[in-house]
C-alpha cells in the first residue's frame, strides 16, 4: 500500500484534486486523479468502471451530486493508504484529451482584448462593436481538432491577402498567434427547447481547463467577413491536460467587473462567477504575459446562459472558451498581436526580438487560482512546439 | 418473400437508393434504404450487423470502395425476392437522424444570395465582400441541434435590437427564416495535418441530403459583428431523412458557373462537382420558391477541401451546408428575407399576405435531380412546423 506524499508548496493538494485521462506502459487510457506529483487511477482505487473509460464524460454525465461524492470519496481515499498498483508518479503516465468534445464555442468576453483587437482589424470603426457589452459574443469552432497539451502543431497553410497584396496567395501561415484562454466543460446538458439560467451555472458546468486558441492572424483576417473566424482558427486548440473540477474553485469566486449597461435579465444571476484566475504564458521558456482572468467582462455563467437561451441543446462534453483574456497593461496582453501590436513592437523573447511564432518555437501557459486556506491549486500548463507548415506550396 | 415493386415514375428506383435510419413498432432504429415505397432492412436483408446500428456512420467509414460494393448487392437484392420481414412500407416507418453528427460547417456559396444578404443586412458597403470570389465562405455551425424532417421546431428566443430601437430586448424571434441548402456528408475522414484535394471528394463524401439553415434574422443582425452567425442560427438545423450516395448523382454531375478570377490551385481540379439538383419550397402547401443548385458558385468539392487545406481533421459524420440556394430570379430565392426582400415585399401564401415564419406554419422542402436514362431521382423532403416560443418573458 501507499500512502500520497503532497510536497508543501503543492498547487495539487486535496483542495484541488483534478481529473485527467492518462496511460501507462501496460494499460491504455482511463481517468485518473492528481494528488501532489502523483495520479490515482479511479477505476481501481474507487472500484467504479466509470473511470475505466478514455473520457471524462460518462462521470461527468452523472452529475453534481456524483460530482460531491467522488470529491469525497477521493479526500478520504488520499487521506489513507492506497492499493501501490493504482499510484502512479505524474512523470510516468502519459495524459490523453481528457473529455470527448460535443460542441464547442468560442467566446471574446475580455474588454481590453476585444478593444485591441477592433483597432488592429479594423482602424476605420469603433473598436468595440455596439453589440459588445450586451451579450457575450461567441462564435462555433471545430470540435475535432481540439488536441491535449503536449501535442505538437502544425503551422497552418492557408489563403490571405495582405491589404496591400493585389490578390491572395496560398502558403503557411506567416502571422501564427495564440489566443491565452480559459476553457469551460459541460457535464449535464439540457434539453433542445430548453435553457440553463445563469444560476444553474454549477450543476451543468463540470470544470474548468487553460485553452489556446491557436490563430493564423493572417488567414483570419482576410477570411472572416461577414460570418467569422474558420480555417485561421480550425487547424487547433490546445487544451490542459487536468480538469480543475468548479468545486474546487470556490475561493476563486469573486464578482465581474461592472457591467454597464446592466444586461438583459436572461444574463442576469445572484451567483458570482467571476474568477481570480492568474495565468502566465511562457514564449521559449521566458515569461511574456500575465493575463488576469478576474477582469473578463462577461462570466462563464453567462456565457453557458446566452448559449442556451435560444433552445439550443448542452451536451455532455461541450466546451466553451472564455475568449483571450488581457487585462489592461501590455504584459497582461494574452494574444501576440496585441503584445506586439500587430508586429509592429516586437518583445524580447529569450534574447531575441519576435513578433509571431516561428517553427520550432514552444508555447506553455500555465494557471493558478486561490484555494482553501489562504493556499493556491494549479491548472497545469497546456504547452506545445510548433512544427513546420507541411503542406505543398501548391 | 417480397417483390418489391417500383412505381414507373418513382423518384426512389434503382437509381437512386438512398439511405436512411428507421425504426418500426417492434424494433429500434437501424439503417435501410429506400426503393420505391418500401424500405429494406438491410442488416436483414444483407445479413451484416455494420447496418443493425442507429447511425450511418460505420457504414460510411468503411470507405468508398465499399459504398460501391454495398450498392451492387442491393441492386442484386432488389431484382429478386426478399423476406418479408426485412420489407416496410415507407409510410410504415419512423425516420430518425440518419447520421452521428461530427463538425458541422455552413458555406455561403450562391452569388445571388450572397448579394442579397449583403444589400439587406449592410446595405451602405459592397454587396460582396473582397474575398467572397477568392475562398468559399464558411463558418461552424452546431452540431448538437441538426435534427431529422418531421422534428417541429420551437421559435427561440433571443436577444435583438432594430436600427431604430435605444437598446436590445429579449424575447421570441419576430423575423424567423428558412434558409434551403443542400448538406453533403463526409463518409471518410482525413487526420490533422493533412488535407483533401478537389478531385478527392467522391472518395470522401458518402452522399448529400437537403438542409434547412433555420435562422432568426433578428437575433442573427444583432450578434453576428465581428464573429459571425451564432444564436439566430443555433437553435436548429433540420435535414432530410434519406442520404442519397453521391454514387446516384453522377447524372447530375455539372460545371460550376465560370470562377472569375480563377481559384487559387488548391481550390481547383480536374473533376465537375456542380450538381443539377432542382428545389422547391413550400410554405403552408403553396410552392414559393424553385432554387436552383445548378447556379451554386462553388462546388461542395471545393468547400470540402478549403474546410481541410489549413490541416484540420475532417471525421466520418461531417456534415456542411452548401449555404442558401438562390438563383436569380425573385421565384429562386431559398430564404423568405430575400424573397420579401427584408419584410418589404410580402408574398402570398395560401391567399395571406406573409414575409418572416408565423406560429403553425409548416415548411417542406424538396428536391430531385437526374437519375439514369433520363428520369430522375429525389431527395424527399425536409419538412417541419413551427411551435409557439416556450421561453418565458424574462
Amino acid at each position: 500500500m501507499t500512502v500520497i506524499s503532497i510536497p508543501a508548496d503543492s498547487l495539487f493538494g486535496v483542495d484541488n484534486l483534478p481529473y485527467g485521462v492518462f496511460s501507462t506502459a501496460d494499460a491504455g487510457p482511463r481517468v485518473g486523479v492528481r494528488v501532489g506529483d502523483s495520479v490515482v487511477d479511479l477505476a481501481k482505487a474507487l472500484g467504479d468502471d466509470t473511470f475505466a473509460q478514455p473520457t471524462l464524460n460518462a462521470f461527468m454525465a452523472q452529475g453534481r451530486d456524483r460530482w460531491v461524492e467522488v470529491r469525497a470519496q477521493i479526500t478520504a481515499l488520499v487521506a489513507g493508504e492506497i492499493a501501490d498498483d493504482a499510484v502512479f508518479a505524474v512523470d510516468d503516465v502519459t495524459m490523453h484529451l481528457p473529455i470527448a468534445v460535443a460542441d464547442y464555442v468560442d467566446f471574446y468576453a475580455s474588454e481590453n482584448h476585444a478593444t485591441n483587437l477592433g483597432r488592429l482589424f479594423r482602424p476605420d470603426s469603433a473598436a468595440l462593436m455596439p453589440n459588445w457589452k450586451h451579450l457575450p459574443v461567441g462564435y462555433h469552432g471545430r470540435s475535432s481538432t481540439v488536441v491535449v497539451s503536449g501535442t505538437d502543431i502544425v503551422r497552418p497553410c492557408g489563403q490571405r491577402k495582405a491589404p496591400a497584396d493585389a490578390a491572395p496567395s496560398f502558403g503557411p501561415s506567416i502571422r501564427l498567434d495564440i489566443e491565452a484562454e480559459m476553457g469551460f466543460i459541460v457535464g449535464v446538458g439540457s434539453p433542445m427547447g430548453s435553457s440553463i439560467t445563469p444560476d444553474q451555472f454549477a450543476e451543468h458546468c463540470f470544470g474548468a481547463v487553460i485553452l489556446n486558441d491557436w490563430s493564423a492572424r493572417d488567414i483570419q483576417a482576410w477570411e472572416y467577413v461577414p460570418l467569422g473566424p474558420n480555417l485561421g482558427k480550425s487547424f487547433a486548440t490546445s487544451i490542459s491536460a487536468w480538469v480543475v473540477p468548479l468545486l474546487a474553485l470556490e475561493a476563486a469566486r469573486i464578482d465581474t467587473p461592472v457591467q454597464d449597461p446592466t444586461p438583459l435579465p436572461y444574463l442576469q444571476g445572484d451567483e458570482k462567477w467571476g474568477l481570480d484566475i492568474d495565468l502566465e504564458v511562457e514564449w521559449n521558456g521566458d515569461v511574456v504575459s500575465r493575463p488576469p482572468y478576474a477582469q473578463m467582462y462577461w462570466s462563464p455563467a453567462q456565457m453557458l446562459a446566452h448559449t442556451t437561451v435560444n433552445g439550443a441543446a448542452a451536451s455532455t462534453g461541450d466546451l466553451f472558451g472564455s475568449g483571450t483574456i488581457s487585462g489592461p497593461d501590455k504584459a497582461q496582453r494574452g494574444a501576440f498581436i496585441e503584445l506586439t501590436w500587430g508586429g509592429a513592437e516586437p518583445v524580447e523573447v529569450a534574447g531575441e526580438q519576435r513578433t509571431f511564432i516561428q517553427d520550432g518555437d514552444e508555447i506553455s501557459i500555465s494557471a493558478t487560482a486561490p484555494g482553501a486556506d489562504g493556499g493556491r491549486i494549479g491548472f497545469g500548463e497546456v504547452r506545445a512546439r510548433i512544427l513546420p507548415a507541411t503542406g505543398d506550396a501548391r
